[in-house]
Protein backbone atom coordinates (compact mmCIF):
# COMPACT_ATOMS: atom_id res chain seq x y z
CA UNK A 1 0.00 0.00 0.00
CA UNK A 2 1.66 3.35 -0.70
CA UNK A 3 1.91 6.30 1.25
CA UNK A 4 0.32 9.95 -0.22
CA UNK A 5 2.66 11.92 -0.97
CA UNK A 6 3.10 14.98 1.65
CA UNK A 7 6.45 16.86 0.13
CA UNK A 8 5.07 19.79 -1.69
CA UNK A 9 7.40 19.18 -4.79
CA UNK A 10 6.15 14.89 -5.32
CA UNK A 11 2.46 16.10 -4.62
CA UNK A 12 3.59 18.49 -7.66
CA UNK A 13 4.97 15.84 -9.76
CA UNK A 14 2.26 13.72 -9.30
CA UNK A 15 -0.80 15.74 -10.15
CA UNK A 16 1.27 17.06 -13.16
CA UNK A 17 0.07 13.24 -14.48
CA UNK A 18 -3.16 13.16 -13.19
CA UNK A 19 -4.79 15.64 -15.21
CA UNK A 20 -5.52 13.59 -18.33
CA UNK A 21 -6.27 16.92 -20.43
CA UNK A 22 -2.13 17.73 -19.81
CA UNK A 23 -1.40 14.16 -20.29
CA UNK A 24 -3.68 14.14 -23.58
CA UNK A 25 -1.80 16.96 -25.12
CA UNK A 26 1.42 15.82 -23.85
CA UNK A 27 2.81 18.36 -21.78
CA UNK A 28 6.40 17.72 -19.71
CA UNK A 29 7.36 18.32 -16.66
CA UNK A 30 10.96 19.21 -16.72
CA UNK A 31 11.66 21.45 -13.65
CA UNK A 32 10.54 22.00 -10.05
CA UNK A 33 11.55 23.87 -7.16
CA UNK A 34 9.95 25.67 -4.74
CA UNK A 35 7.87 28.30 -6.30
CA UNK A 36 8.71 27.37 -9.62
CA UNK A 37 8.34 25.12 -12.47
CA UNK A 38 9.53 24.75 -15.96
CA UNK A 39 7.39 22.37 -18.49
CA UNK A 40 7.69 21.46 -22.31
CA UNK A 41 5.57 20.31 -25.29
CA UNK A 42 7.19 18.59 -28.20
CA UNK A 43 4.74 20.42 -31.04
CA UNK A 44 2.86 18.79 -33.38
CA UNK A 45 0.59 19.56 -35.97
CA UNK A 46 -2.21 18.86 -34.08
CA UNK A 47 -1.55 21.62 -31.86
CA UNK A 48 -1.59 24.54 -34.60
CA UNK A 49 -4.24 26.60 -35.54
CA UNK A 50 -5.08 27.17 -39.01
CA UNK A 51 -1.95 29.83 -40.09
CA UNK A 52 0.61 26.95 -38.65
CA UNK A 53 1.25 28.50 -35.58
CA UNK A 54 1.03 26.91 -31.50
CA UNK A 55 -3.07 27.96 -31.16
CA UNK A 56 -3.01 29.85 -28.20
CA UNK A 57 -5.31 27.75 -26.38
CA UNK A 58 -2.35 25.26 -25.93
CA UNK A 59 -0.45 28.19 -24.46
CA UNK A 60 -3.06 28.99 -22.16
CA UNK A 61 -3.55 25.25 -21.46
CA UNK A 62 0.00 25.37 -20.70
CA UNK A 63 0.53 28.57 -19.13
CA UNK A 64 -2.30 28.03 -16.74
CA UNK A 65 -1.28 24.49 -15.57
CA UNK A 66 2.16 25.46 -14.93
CA UNK A 67 0.86 28.22 -13.17
CA UNK A 68 -0.60 26.13 -10.70
CA UNK A 69 1.66 23.75 -10.32
CA UNK A 70 3.81 26.31 -9.24
CA UNK A 71 1.77 27.48 -6.91
CA UNK A 72 1.27 24.11 -5.80
CA UNK A 73 5.16 23.83 -4.56
CA UNK A 74 4.57 25.72 -1.77
CA UNK A 75 0.86 24.70 -0.19
CA UNK A 76 0.57 22.68 2.82
CA UNK A 77 -0.62 19.32 3.23
CA UNK A 78 -4.34 18.69 2.59
CA UNK A 79 -4.33 22.11 0.23
CA UNK A 80 -4.95 22.57 -3.75
CA UNK A 81 -5.44 25.38 -5.75
CA UNK A 82 -7.92 26.40 -8.36
CA UNK A 83 -7.65 28.69 -11.37
CA UNK A 84 -9.67 31.83 -10.32
CA UNK A 85 -8.98 33.81 -13.68
CA UNK A 86 -5.66 34.36 -16.18
CA UNK A 87 -4.94 36.64 -19.05
CA UNK A 88 -2.95 35.57 -22.04
CA UNK A 89 -0.56 38.17 -23.88
CA UNK A 90 0.16 36.76 -27.17
CA UNK A 91 3.13 39.00 -27.89
CA UNK A 92 4.51 36.79 -31.19
CA UNK A 93 2.99 34.11 -33.81
CA UNK A 94 4.33 30.66 -32.11
CA UNK A 95 6.46 28.97 -34.79
CA UNK A 96 8.64 26.18 -33.65
CA UNK A 97 9.66 22.10 -32.70
CA UNK A 98 8.60 22.75 -28.71
CA UNK A 99 7.31 24.86 -26.40
CA UNK A 100 9.19 25.94 -23.18
CA UNK A 101 7.11 27.17 -19.84
CA UNK A 102 8.54 28.84 -17.18
CA UNK A 103 5.94 29.53 -14.07
CA UNK A 104 6.72 31.60 -10.54
CA UNK A 105 4.74 32.38 -8.05
CA UNK A 106 4.60 35.91 -7.51
CA UNK A 107 2.68 36.17 -4.37
CA UNK A 108 1.74 33.21 -1.96
CA UNK A 109 -0.97 33.54 -0.15
CA UNK A 110 -3.48 31.65 2.07
CA UNK A 111 -6.84 31.86 0.22
CA UNK A 112 -5.16 33.58 -3.49
CA UNK A 113 -1.75 32.93 -5.01
CA UNK A 114 -0.84 34.83 -8.49
CA UNK A 115 1.47 32.99 -10.40
CA UNK A 116 3.03 33.81 -13.64
CA UNK A 117 3.55 32.13 -17.04
CA UNK A 118 6.00 32.68 -19.93
CA UNK A 119 5.70 30.81 -22.84
CA UNK A 120 8.75 30.41 -25.34
CA UNK A 121 8.82 28.63 -29.22
CA UNK A 122 11.86 26.46 -29.17
CA UNK A 123 13.58 26.43 -33.18
CA UNK A 124 16.65 25.22 -33.58
CA UNK A 125 17.72 25.67 -30.01
CA UNK A 126 17.04 28.94 -29.96
CA UNK A 127 13.87 30.86 -27.33
CA UNK A 128 11.33 33.26 -28.49
CA UNK A 129 9.40 34.70 -26.13
CA UNK A 130 5.92 33.84 -27.50
CA UNK A 131 3.45 35.03 -24.71
CA UNK A 132 2.91 35.89 -20.88
CA UNK A 133 0.15 35.10 -18.51
CA UNK A 134 -0.81 36.08 -15.10
CA UNK A 135 -3.16 33.85 -13.38
CA UNK A 136 -4.69 33.96 -9.95
CA UNK A 137 -5.65 30.87 -8.14
CA UNK A 138 -7.64 29.99 -5.35
CA UNK A 139 -6.08 27.76 -2.36
CA UNK A 140 -8.71 25.68 -1.54
CA UNK A 141 -8.71 22.64 1.35
CA UNK A 142 -9.30 19.24 -0.17
CA UNK A 143 -11.94 17.19 1.72
CA UNK A 144 -10.84 13.94 3.45
CA UNK A 145 -10.56 11.37 1.48
CA UNK A 146 -10.97 13.83 -1.94
CA UNK B 1 -12.38 23.86 -59.41
CA UNK B 2 -13.61 25.03 -56.16
CA UNK B 3 -13.90 28.90 -55.49
CA UNK B 4 -12.79 30.64 -52.44
CA UNK B 5 -15.58 31.70 -49.84
CA UNK B 6 -16.03 35.45 -49.84
CA UNK B 7 -18.88 35.43 -47.93
CA UNK B 8 -18.07 35.96 -44.58
CA UNK B 9 -20.64 33.37 -42.76
CA UNK B 10 -19.52 30.78 -45.44
CA UNK B 11 -15.52 31.99 -44.04
CA UNK B 12 -16.51 31.60 -40.55
CA UNK B 13 -17.75 28.00 -41.07
CA UNK B 14 -14.16 27.28 -43.11
CA UNK B 15 -11.66 28.24 -40.75
CA UNK B 16 -13.90 26.52 -37.63
CA UNK B 17 -12.82 23.51 -39.46
CA UNK B 18 -9.25 23.95 -40.57
CA UNK B 19 -7.74 24.72 -36.91
CA UNK B 20 -6.35 21.04 -36.28
CA UNK B 21 -6.19 21.95 -32.92
CA UNK B 22 -10.27 22.59 -32.46
CA UNK B 23 -10.61 19.59 -34.49
CA UNK B 24 -8.53 17.25 -32.50
CA UNK B 25 -10.39 18.85 -29.30
CA UNK B 26 -13.78 18.44 -30.68
CA UNK B 27 -15.36 21.77 -30.72
CA UNK B 28 -18.50 21.61 -33.19
CA UNK B 29 -19.75 25.08 -34.30
CA UNK B 30 -23.47 25.08 -34.23
CA UNK B 31 -24.83 28.40 -34.56
CA UNK B 32 -23.38 31.01 -36.86
CA UNK B 33 -24.92 35.04 -37.43
CA UNK B 34 -23.34 38.32 -38.08
CA UNK B 35 -21.32 39.14 -34.93
CA UNK B 36 -22.08 36.15 -32.95
CA UNK B 37 -20.91 32.07 -32.73
CA UNK B 38 -22.08 29.38 -30.80
CA UNK B 39 -20.47 26.57 -30.34
CA UNK B 40 -20.55 22.95 -28.71
CA UNK B 41 -18.52 20.26 -26.98
CA UNK B 42 -19.50 17.09 -25.83
CA UNK B 43 -17.14 16.63 -22.76
CA UNK B 44 -15.13 13.02 -22.22
CA UNK B 45 -12.80 12.39 -19.89
CA UNK B 46 -9.88 13.65 -22.03
CA UNK B 47 -10.82 17.16 -21.40
CA UNK B 48 -10.67 16.95 -17.37
CA UNK B 49 -7.84 17.93 -15.08
CA UNK B 50 -7.25 15.58 -12.05
CA UNK B 51 -10.91 16.43 -9.69
CA UNK B 52 -12.60 15.49 -12.83
CA UNK B 53 -13.93 19.06 -14.22
CA UNK B 54 -13.42 20.33 -17.49
CA UNK B 55 -9.63 21.62 -17.24
CA UNK B 56 -9.67 25.21 -17.70
CA UNK B 57 -7.60 25.55 -20.80
CA UNK B 58 -10.66 23.69 -23.00
CA UNK B 59 -12.76 26.54 -22.05
CA UNK B 60 -10.29 28.65 -22.71
CA UNK B 61 -9.35 27.34 -25.97
CA UNK B 62 -13.28 27.22 -26.83
CA UNK B 63 -14.15 30.78 -25.70
CA UNK B 64 -10.62 31.99 -27.88
CA UNK B 65 -11.50 30.30 -30.77
CA UNK B 66 -15.69 31.22 -30.53
CA UNK B 67 -14.57 34.80 -30.11
CA UNK B 68 -11.80 34.68 -33.37
CA UNK B 69 -14.78 33.38 -35.10
CA UNK B 70 -17.76 36.06 -33.92
CA UNK B 71 -14.70 38.14 -35.14
CA UNK B 72 -14.35 36.79 -38.54
CA UNK B 73 -17.76 37.08 -39.54
CA UNK B 74 -17.52 40.79 -39.41
CA UNK B 75 -14.54 40.97 -41.96
CA UNK B 76 -13.90 42.55 -45.05
CA UNK B 77 -12.64 39.97 -47.35
CA UNK B 78 -8.86 39.43 -47.67
CA UNK B 79 -8.73 40.39 -43.58
CA UNK B 80 -8.30 37.47 -40.75
CA UNK B 81 -8.00 38.05 -36.65
CA UNK B 82 -5.31 36.90 -34.55
CA UNK B 83 -5.52 37.16 -30.63
CA UNK B 84 -3.69 39.77 -29.19
CA UNK B 85 -4.63 39.04 -25.47
CA UNK B 86 -7.85 36.95 -23.32
CA UNK B 87 -8.66 36.92 -19.66
CA UNK B 88 -10.98 34.14 -18.73
CA UNK B 89 -12.89 34.73 -15.40
CA UNK B 90 -13.66 30.73 -13.68
CA UNK B 91 -16.55 30.99 -12.34
CA UNK B 92 -17.78 27.68 -10.98
CA UNK B 93 -16.45 24.35 -11.49
CA UNK B 94 -17.58 22.66 -14.99
CA UNK B 95 -19.39 19.59 -14.73
CA UNK B 96 -21.79 18.23 -17.58
CA UNK B 97 -22.37 16.17 -20.40
CA UNK B 98 -21.38 19.31 -22.53
CA UNK B 99 -20.19 22.88 -22.51
CA UNK B 100 -21.73 25.47 -25.16
CA UNK B 101 -20.09 28.39 -25.69
CA UNK B 102 -21.64 31.70 -27.18
CA UNK B 103 -19.34 34.38 -28.37
CA UNK B 104 -20.69 37.75 -29.56
CA UNK B 105 -18.98 41.12 -30.82
CA UNK B 106 -18.54 43.87 -28.32
CA UNK B 107 -16.55 46.46 -30.54
CA UNK B 108 -15.96 45.73 -34.02
CA UNK B 109 -12.80 47.67 -35.57
CA UNK B 110 -10.64 48.15 -38.44
CA UNK B 111 -7.35 47.44 -35.99
CA UNK B 112 -8.73 45.87 -33.06
CA UNK B 113 -11.62 43.98 -32.15
CA UNK B 114 -13.48 42.78 -28.92
CA UNK B 115 -15.71 40.04 -28.59
CA UNK B 116 -16.71 38.27 -25.26
CA UNK B 117 -17.35 34.62 -24.60
CA UNK B 118 -19.69 33.07 -21.94
CA UNK B 119 -18.93 29.47 -21.61
CA UNK B 120 -22.09 26.91 -19.87
CA UNK B 121 -22.06 23.64 -18.74
CA UNK B 122 -25.34 21.20 -19.87
CA UNK B 123 -25.79 18.85 -17.52
CA UNK B 124 -29.20 16.98 -18.29
CA UNK B 125 -30.46 19.53 -20.14
CA UNK B 126 -29.92 22.31 -17.48
CA UNK B 127 -26.78 25.04 -18.41
CA UNK B 128 -24.90 26.48 -15.85
CA UNK B 129 -22.86 29.35 -16.48
CA UNK B 130 -19.34 28.59 -15.74
CA UNK B 131 -17.17 31.10 -17.75
CA UNK B 132 -16.64 34.20 -19.16
CA UNK B 133 -13.53 35.16 -21.24
CA UNK B 134 -13.11 39.15 -23.00
CA UNK B 135 -10.77 38.35 -25.95
CA UNK B 136 -8.70 41.40 -27.87
CA UNK B 137 -8.75 40.48 -31.71
CA UNK B 138 -6.37 42.13 -34.25
CA UNK B 139 -7.41 42.86 -37.57
CA UNK B 140 -4.57 41.66 -40.48
CA UNK B 141 -4.86 41.54 -44.10
CA UNK B 142 -3.78 38.48 -45.09
CA UNK B 143 -0.81 38.06 -47.70
CA UNK B 144 -2.92 37.36 -51.25
CA UNK B 145 -2.22 33.26 -51.89
CA UNK B 146 -1.96 33.18 -48.02
CA UNK C 1 -25.30 57.69 19.26
CA UNK C 2 -26.04 56.36 15.90
CA UNK C 3 -25.91 52.58 15.15
CA UNK C 4 -23.95 51.16 12.24
CA UNK C 5 -25.93 50.12 9.16
CA UNK C 6 -27.03 46.72 8.37
CA UNK C 7 -29.07 46.79 5.95
CA UNK C 8 -26.28 46.33 2.51
CA UNK C 9 -27.98 48.39 0.70
CA UNK C 10 -27.31 51.36 3.72
CA UNK C 11 -23.86 49.96 3.78
CA UNK C 12 -23.21 50.28 0.07
CA UNK C 13 -24.03 53.75 -0.03
CA UNK C 14 -22.21 54.87 3.19
CA UNK C 15 -19.12 53.22 1.92
CA UNK C 16 -19.50 54.67 -1.58
CA UNK C 17 -19.33 58.42 -0.05
CA UNK C 18 -16.00 57.06 2.47
CA UNK C 19 -13.13 56.85 0.13
CA UNK C 20 -11.33 59.49 -0.28
CA UNK C 21 -10.55 58.88 -3.72
CA UNK C 22 -13.68 58.61 -5.21
CA UNK C 23 -14.91 61.61 -3.36
CA UNK C 24 -11.76 63.44 -4.69
CA UNK C 25 -12.25 62.52 -8.58
CA UNK C 26 -16.42 62.96 -7.81
CA UNK C 27 -17.89 60.00 -8.64
CA UNK C 28 -21.65 59.92 -7.88
CA UNK C 29 -23.84 56.79 -6.74
CA UNK C 30 -27.36 56.90 -8.77
CA UNK C 31 -28.51 54.09 -8.32
CA UNK C 32 -28.44 50.37 -5.98
CA UNK C 33 -30.32 47.33 -6.03
CA UNK C 34 -28.91 44.07 -4.73
CA UNK C 35 -26.07 42.90 -6.84
CA UNK C 36 -26.59 46.39 -8.75
CA UNK C 37 -25.13 49.94 -9.26
CA UNK C 38 -25.28 52.81 -11.67
CA UNK C 39 -22.30 55.91 -10.91
CA UNK C 40 -22.12 58.73 -12.38
CA UNK C 41 -18.82 61.53 -12.99
CA UNK C 42 -19.00 65.08 -14.33
CA UNK C 43 -16.50 64.90 -16.81
CA UNK C 44 -14.06 67.78 -16.07
CA UNK C 45 -10.87 68.48 -17.42
CA UNK C 46 -8.51 67.81 -14.73
CA UNK C 47 -10.06 63.79 -15.36
CA UNK C 48 -8.26 64.13 -19.51
CA UNK C 49 -5.72 62.27 -21.14
CA UNK C 50 -3.35 64.69 -23.19
CA UNK C 51 -5.40 64.20 -26.14
CA UNK C 52 -8.82 65.42 -24.59
CA UNK C 53 -10.44 62.19 -23.69
CA UNK C 54 -11.43 61.15 -20.51
CA UNK C 55 -8.23 59.08 -18.75
CA UNK C 56 -8.26 55.19 -18.81
CA UNK C 57 -7.98 55.23 -15.13
CA UNK C 58 -10.88 57.73 -14.35
CA UNK C 59 -12.85 55.24 -16.15
CA UNK C 60 -10.78 51.77 -14.32
CA UNK C 61 -11.40 53.64 -11.20
CA UNK C 62 -15.24 54.13 -11.26
CA UNK C 63 -15.48 50.62 -12.98
CA UNK C 64 -13.56 48.80 -9.96
CA UNK C 65 -15.62 51.06 -7.29
CA UNK C 66 -18.55 50.64 -8.95
CA UNK C 67 -17.75 46.17 -9.03
CA UNK C 68 -17.07 46.72 -5.20
CA UNK C 69 -19.87 48.44 -4.63
CA UNK C 70 -22.50 45.73 -6.41
CA UNK C 71 -20.68 42.83 -4.61
CA UNK C 72 -20.94 44.89 -1.62
CA UNK C 73 -24.76 44.60 -1.69
CA UNK C 74 -25.13 40.79 -1.94
CA UNK C 75 -22.96 40.31 1.76
CA UNK C 76 -23.44 39.38 5.04
CA UNK C 77 -23.18 41.89 8.05
CA UNK C 78 -19.44 41.82 9.08
CA UNK C 79 -17.90 41.18 5.53
CA UNK C 80 -16.43 43.00 3.16
CA UNK C 81 -14.72 42.63 -0.43
CA UNK C 82 -11.24 43.94 -1.73
CA UNK C 83 -10.38 43.76 -5.22
CA UNK C 84 -8.22 40.91 -6.29
CA UNK C 85 -7.49 42.35 -10.14
CA UNK C 86 -9.56 43.96 -13.05
CA UNK C 87 -9.18 43.75 -16.88
CA UNK C 88 -10.72 46.81 -18.43
CA UNK C 89 -11.15 47.15 -22.01
CA UNK C 90 -11.09 50.51 -23.66
CA UNK C 91 -13.59 49.99 -25.90
CA UNK C 92 -13.58 53.69 -28.08
CA UNK C 93 -12.01 57.44 -27.03
CA UNK C 94 -14.42 58.57 -24.08
CA UNK C 95 -14.91 61.87 -24.94
CA UNK C 96 -18.31 63.91 -23.12
CA UNK C 97 -20.00 65.66 -20.48
CA UNK C 98 -20.13 62.66 -18.42
CA UNK C 99 -19.89 59.05 -17.50
CA UNK C 100 -21.70 56.86 -16.17
CA UNK C 101 -20.89 53.37 -15.17
CA UNK C 102 -22.93 50.40 -14.53
CA UNK C 103 -22.10 47.26 -12.51
CA UNK C 104 -23.47 44.16 -12.11
CA UNK C 105 -22.32 40.87 -9.92
CA UNK C 106 -22.07 37.64 -12.72
CA UNK C 107 -20.81 35.60 -9.57
CA UNK C 108 -21.48 36.07 -5.87
CA UNK C 109 -19.55 33.62 -3.33
CA UNK C 110 -18.62 33.30 -0.02
CA UNK C 111 -14.73 33.81 -1.13
CA UNK C 112 -14.80 35.26 -4.22
CA UNK C 113 -16.75 37.40 -6.18
CA UNK C 114 -16.70 38.32 -10.03
CA UNK C 115 -18.64 41.37 -11.12
CA UNK C 116 -17.99 43.36 -14.46
CA UNK C 117 -18.48 47.22 -15.14
CA UNK C 118 -19.65 49.24 -18.23
CA UNK C 119 -18.41 52.80 -18.66
CA UNK C 120 -20.32 55.17 -21.06
CA UNK C 121 -20.10 58.53 -22.30
CA UNK C 122 -22.61 61.02 -22.33
CA UNK C 123 -22.99 63.29 -24.97
CA UNK C 124 -25.86 65.51 -25.71
CA UNK C 125 -27.78 62.56 -23.35
CA UNK C 126 -26.36 60.03 -26.09
CA UNK C 127 -24.43 56.92 -24.34
CA UNK C 128 -21.36 55.27 -26.25
CA UNK C 129 -20.64 52.30 -24.63
CA UNK C 130 -16.59 53.40 -24.06
CA UNK C 131 -14.87 50.36 -21.55
CA UNK C 132 -15.61 47.06 -20.88
CA UNK C 133 -14.36 45.97 -17.13
CA UNK C 134 -14.15 42.15 -15.07
CA UNK C 135 -13.27 42.62 -11.73
CA UNK C 136 -12.31 39.50 -9.05
CA UNK C 137 -12.83 40.27 -5.79
CA UNK C 138 -12.15 38.79 -2.54
CA UNK C 139 -14.76 38.31 0.41
CA UNK C 140 -12.86 38.85 3.17
CA UNK C 141 -14.43 39.40 7.16
CA UNK C 142 -13.47 42.74 9.15
CA UNK C 143 -12.17 42.55 12.41
CA UNK C 144 -14.52 43.72 15.27
CA UNK C 145 -14.42 47.27 15.56
CA UNK C 146 -12.51 47.91 12.29
CA UNK D 1 9.70 79.48 -31.16
CA UNK D 2 10.42 76.65 -29.72
CA UNK D 3 10.71 73.36 -31.83
CA UNK D 4 8.48 70.10 -31.10
CA UNK D 5 10.80 67.46 -29.82
CA UNK D 6 11.31 64.47 -31.97
CA UNK D 7 13.84 62.92 -29.34
CA UNK D 8 11.66 59.41 -27.82
CA UNK D 9 13.21 60.82 -24.49
CA UNK D 10 12.19 64.33 -24.80
CA UNK D 11 9.05 63.28 -25.96
CA UNK D 12 7.86 61.20 -23.16
CA UNK D 13 8.84 63.67 -21.16
CA UNK D 14 7.23 66.40 -22.28
CA UNK D 15 3.55 64.05 -22.65
CA UNK D 16 4.73 63.05 -18.93
CA UNK D 17 3.15 66.49 -17.76
CA UNK D 18 0.45 67.59 -20.56
CA UNK D 19 -1.59 64.79 -18.67
CA UNK D 20 -4.18 66.39 -16.49
CA UNK D 21 -5.67 63.60 -14.46
CA UNK D 22 -1.87 62.54 -14.14
CA UNK D 23 -0.59 66.25 -12.74
CA UNK D 24 -3.96 66.11 -10.65
CA UNK D 25 -3.06 63.17 -8.94
CA UNK D 26 0.83 64.38 -8.55
CA UNK D 27 2.72 61.54 -10.43
CA UNK D 28 6.24 62.41 -11.18
CA UNK D 29 8.51 60.95 -13.99
CA UNK D 30 11.79 59.80 -11.97
CA UNK D 31 13.63 58.13 -14.56
CA UNK D 32 13.42 57.24 -18.27
CA UNK D 33 15.37 54.60 -20.36
CA UNK D 34 14.98 53.58 -24.17
CA UNK D 35 12.14 50.77 -23.34
CA UNK D 36 11.52 51.80 -19.39
CA UNK D 37 10.36 54.76 -16.86
CA UNK D 38 10.11 55.09 -13.32
CA UNK D 39 7.41 56.93 -11.85
CA UNK D 40 6.84 58.09 -8.00
CA UNK D 41 4.00 59.17 -6.01
CA UNK D 42 4.22 61.17 -2.57
CA UNK D 43 0.80 59.32 -1.09
CA UNK D 44 -1.70 61.64 0.61
CA UNK D 45 -4.89 61.10 2.15
CA UNK D 46 -7.14 61.61 -1.08
CA UNK D 47 -5.54 58.94 -2.78
CA UNK D 48 -6.92 56.07 0.04
CA UNK D 49 -9.86 53.71 -0.15
CA UNK D 50 -11.93 53.56 3.09
CA UNK D 51 -9.40 51.67 4.90
CA UNK D 52 -7.26 53.41 4.59
CA UNK D 53 -5.13 51.46 1.68
CA UNK D 54 -3.97 53.44 -1.73
CA UNK D 55 -7.03 53.09 -3.75
CA UNK D 56 -6.51 50.30 -6.60
CA UNK D 57 -7.72 52.99 -9.20
CA UNK D 58 -4.54 55.15 -7.97
CA UNK D 59 -2.33 52.11 -9.02
CA UNK D 60 -4.08 51.09 -11.88
CA UNK D 61 -3.70 55.25 -13.22
CA UNK D 62 -0.13 55.11 -12.53
CA UNK D 63 0.68 51.36 -13.95
CA UNK D 64 -1.37 52.34 -17.14
CA UNK D 65 0.28 56.11 -17.72
CA UNK D 66 3.83 54.45 -16.84
CA UNK D 67 3.42 51.28 -19.54
CA UNK D 68 2.61 53.97 -21.99
CA UNK D 69 5.44 56.37 -21.09
CA UNK D 70 7.40 53.16 -21.47
CA UNK D 71 6.24 52.66 -24.86
CA UNK D 72 6.57 55.83 -25.91
CA UNK D 73 10.46 55.84 -25.77
CA UNK D 74 10.36 53.62 -28.18
CA UNK D 75 7.86 55.75 -31.07
CA UNK D 76 8.94 57.07 -34.22
CA UNK D 77 8.13 60.22 -35.09
CA UNK D 78 4.57 61.00 -35.93
CA UNK D 79 3.58 58.16 -33.25
CA UNK D 80 2.05 57.74 -30.12
CA UNK D 81 0.07 55.13 -28.27
CA UNK D 82 -3.46 55.02 -26.64
CA UNK D 83 -3.94 51.64 -23.52
CA UNK D 84 -6.17 49.30 -25.30
CA UNK D 85 -6.34 47.08 -22.40
CA UNK D 86 -4.59 46.31 -19.07
CA UNK D 87 -5.01 44.23 -16.13
CA UNK D 88 -3.87 44.73 -12.45
CA UNK D 89 -3.42 42.20 -9.98
CA UNK D 90 -3.64 43.64 -6.83
CA UNK D 91 -1.03 41.69 -4.26
CA UNK D 92 -1.16 43.39 -1.15
CA UNK D 93 -2.92 45.76 0.70
CA UNK D 94 -0.30 49.22 -0.49
CA UNK D 95 0.47 51.23 2.56
CA UNK D 96 3.50 53.97 2.88
CA UNK D 97 4.70 57.21 2.39
CA UNK D 98 5.31 56.92 -1.52
CA UNK D 99 3.99 54.44 -4.09
CA UNK D 100 6.96 53.89 -6.63
CA UNK D 101 6.28 52.09 -10.14
CA UNK D 102 8.53 50.43 -12.76
CA UNK D 103 7.29 49.96 -16.46
CA UNK D 104 9.75 48.08 -19.13
CA UNK D 105 8.47 46.95 -22.34
CA UNK D 106 7.43 43.85 -22.71
CA UNK D 107 7.30 43.41 -26.92
CA UNK D 108 7.19 46.36 -29.25
CA UNK D 109 5.60 46.31 -32.54
CA UNK D 110 4.45 48.31 -35.44
CA UNK D 111 0.55 47.93 -34.46
CA UNK D 112 0.46 47.00 -30.96
CA UNK D 113 2.70 47.35 -27.72
CA UNK D 114 2.71 45.34 -24.92
CA UNK D 115 4.42 46.96 -21.53
CA UNK D 116 4.25 45.91 -17.89
CA UNK D 117 4.38 47.78 -14.64
CA UNK D 118 5.08 46.92 -10.94
CA UNK D 119 3.75 49.17 -8.27
CA UNK D 120 6.02 49.22 -4.83
CA UNK D 121 4.69 50.62 -1.56
CA UNK D 122 7.49 52.41 -0.01
CA UNK D 123 7.56 52.81 3.83
CA UNK D 124 10.82 53.98 5.32
CA UNK D 125 12.77 52.82 2.23
CA UNK D 126 11.49 49.73 2.22
CA UNK D 127 9.95 48.85 -0.98
CA UNK D 128 6.85 46.01 -0.65
CA UNK D 129 5.15 45.01 -4.17
CA UNK D 130 1.67 45.75 -4.29
CA UNK D 131 0.70 45.43 -8.12
CA UNK D 132 1.79 43.82 -11.14
CA UNK D 133 0.03 45.02 -15.07
CA UNK D 134 0.51 44.01 -18.03
CA UNK D 135 -0.89 46.52 -20.77
CA UNK D 136 -1.81 46.61 -24.65
CA UNK D 137 -1.45 49.49 -26.59
CA UNK D 138 -2.30 50.33 -29.57
CA UNK D 139 0.15 52.75 -31.46
CA UNK D 140 -1.59 55.01 -33.83
CA UNK D 141 -0.05 58.20 -36.31
CA UNK D 142 -0.90 61.30 -34.86
CA UNK D 143 -2.69 63.55 -37.70
CA UNK D 144 -0.12 66.76 -38.23
CA UNK D 145 -0.62 69.22 -36.08
CA UNK D 146 -2.43 66.98 -34.03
Amino acid sequence: MTQPATDPIAITKAIFHQAPFVADIGYELTRVEPGFVETRLTVKKRHCQHHGFVHAGVQATMADHSAGCAATTLLDPGQAVLTAEFKINLLRPAKGDALVCRARVLKPGRTLCVAESDVFAVSDGTETHVSRTVVTLSVVTIPEGG
